[in-house]
């Protein structure tokens, strides 16, 4: 099954909200086994809608389309359906059942804006929305399936997950042909092209229909093999092989795969182990810790840390010494390490880390230009730390500050396994 | 000038990576007064792209291609520009030298595949990449441009700042034709039907080529207004009068235009009054200390803060009475109070922000649910907490909560005006 996503909307064709919905989209649709053709995004435009669902409806067998069904008149994606289906509008109840409720519960009134999201195009099977006021649509016309989906990230997602992935998969496992299958390597510590020339030519030992992809990010290079087969039982016995046959060239490099990051191997490790963890940030200012609990369950291994944005908390709270800070600056191999032992101690932890930097823009000076980052690591009998240089975007920087001070804590418990 | 934007990836087509390029190549284009009519994500296909090239290159002036440059055997893009153009590749020298020079610096080999970037279509204009190995192309044919630019988003920012905006700049102020002028106006505290229903029909005060577009987020509703015209003089004059006819509607829930957000609006009150603030974050383990370090200076306002991810972290840092922890809970309006009291004493800031919550997906009760939020702020003499309810999933909860502190914030500082 081939798809093709359209996310309508203005804000996003001019850059004002990054298209977050189209990512989790196409991982959903590639999860159960259809192939993401293309996304297209296109203003609040009847006539631009129009044209895309003429041009997608000759190639592709399903669109979901996301966004326009709001209460404003800028929302145009129901007026354009009917048009495209040559349908009309009824009144549906259930959904005006749910808007009362919905109104009832919020003490909020029900204007009449409200009211006209119950009514709905006839051909139309309805996809209930119990987390907003628009409900999703979904069409069949000359065997193409069309979707219609609010465009707020967690109606978008409730509908996919409730009504439309279910659907969809159902079609899938009718059809006959072949899927994509995939799985992806993870690794780290490696250029991407010093990676494909220890790997070779992929064509000498991909078949027909097999592919690699190299993913490059700032946590390492994906390796992604995709195998098309109408089988799914072959295909995970070919992307076993495959697998294999890559571990055995780039293996050391290689610290997970799938859906695992470095992150999840990290603190499955410290889970694993009984560690915990706990940091001290200053540049990052929050951002690693924001990462160790970044899933549930993180209170196993992450107790806490101290955010010491100024040098006044550095001393208090996790005792740097005022002579380092003067002597050697904020920014310092003398000040990383003694933020991650002092805080160590404070915080009662297994692991510390500390961050200090200069994020930029400014604050940079020739010594230590902007993006220079010392990230420290203590245990109960040592401290490393290590200096890098990124370059000149504040947010880009904390980023890589966070995705470094990971790497260090991999590494650390790796060598003491 | 209408643009288009290819960005070009199977990684993208099936969502392992969010298109944040996109959004940030759109907001880059409107900015200097182009029309941003679509984008299109396809996958590492020859076919696909050349497609897409032939359909686009009779619809708008300019094409970005984004992705695809890379060393390895799945970038396409270069091969298929080739062929599209019927173009021969040339070693380009100043490329080939600098790829020389930058693997000196980093004292790594330069193999093959490295020195192959520096083989370039003989028509295209170079554009110098000084962050990476992959320069970017700009072609012009039949009065349409087509840029190429390598898919690392800091590569890319710096190619487009450095070469494509000043040029399609100057393309733009050449043109005689009707340009984009926008003006966002801010709101917060009203959901979108109310707003649209105090505005009424935007066709009784807009002229013909203007716009109001309504956009929610979880900060509040944006309120976009648009003038298209040959003048840049006369937009800004429309868009300010229009801009003061909705402040007269809706005024009293603006609290900010433009590029600002509801955080750089409420630090900018702190920085004016020289004021202070710190946090104690239990279930979003940083991001609200990452959101306050967000903007370069923001050592001026911000200070730190305790990470309490632990109960224990909780008592000894920002002195939570155990009793309060035992009768009502970690999630409570009591504890929360009591971080940010206890936070703002042992911390020395004017306001100290606590948040704890339950983000989920595990850990909540029938009288606490998933997605139950206790945020608090202390001053000198007082401590407010407000309860929220959001929803299941957790990434959403933790940055909900983010906004709701800041907008707490935003509202007590608007109070002590």
């Amino acid at each position: 099954m081939n798809i093709a996503l359209i996310t309508i909307g203005d804000e996003i064709c001019i850059g004002q909200i990054i298209n977050s919905n189209a990512a989790w989209l196409g991982h959903a649709c590639t999860d159960i086994g259809a192939n993401v053709k293309r996304h297209v995004t296109i203003g609040d435009s009847k006539e631009e809608l129009l044209k895309e669902l003429h041009q997608l409806s000759r190639e592709v067998d399903c669109i979901i389309m996301s966004g326009g069904l709001g209460p404003t008149h800028d929302d145009k994606t129901k007026d354009t359906l009917v048009t495209f289906f040559n349908d009309t509008l009824i009144l549906d109840e259930p959904t005006l059942h749910s808007l009362k409720v919905r109104a009832r519960l919020r003490g909020l009134p029900l204007n009449q804006r409200n009211l006209d999201q119950a009514l709905l195009p006839s051909q139309c099977n309805i996809l209930a929305n119990p987390r907003g006021t628009a409900p999703g649509m979904m069409f069949e016309k000359d065997d193409v399936i069309y979707v219609s989906l609010p465009g707020v990230p967690s109606e978008l997602k409730g509908i996919m997950t409730d009504h439309v992935l279910p659907s969809l998969r159902s079609h899938i496992e009718k059809e006959s042909g072949k899927k994509p299958f995939f799985h992806t390597l993870l690794t780290k510590g490696i250029p991407e092209s010093a990676l494909a020339d220890i790997i070779g030519e992929p064509e000498i030992f991909l078949k027909q229909d097999e592919s690699l992809a190299f993913l490059p990010s700032y946590h390492g290079v994906r390796l992604r093999i995709g195998v098309m087969h109408e089988e799914k039982e072959y295909a995970e016995i070919r992307l076993k092989e495959l697998e294999h046959l890559l571990t055995e060239k780039v293996g050391e490099y290689v610290f997970g795969s799938g859906n695992e990051t470095l992150l999840s191997v990290t603190t499955d490790i410290l889970k694993h182990r009984g560690k915990t963890i706990s940091v001290v940030e200053s540049c990052t200012g929050g951002l690693l810790g924001a990462a160790f609990s970044q899933q549930s369950g993180s209170s196993a291994y992450f107790m806490g840390g101290f955010l010491t944005y100024s040098n006044a908390l550095k001393m208090q709270l996790a005792h740097v010494s005022k002579a380092s800070l003067e002597q050697y600056g904020a920014v310092s191999k003398e000040v990383a390490e003694e933020m991650a032992i002092g805080g160590r101690r404070a915080l009662n932890t297994d692991f510390c880390i500390s961050i200090t930097g200069i994020a930029g823009p400014e604050g940079g000076s020739d010594e230590k230009p902007v993006g220079t980052v010392w990230i420290a690591l203590a245990d109960d009998s040592h401290v490393i730390a290590k200096r890098f240089s990124f370059g000149g975007d504040r947010s880009i920087n904390r980023e890589r500050s966070v995705a470094q001070a990971i790497a260090m804590l991999y590494d650390v418990l790796q060598q003491q396994v």
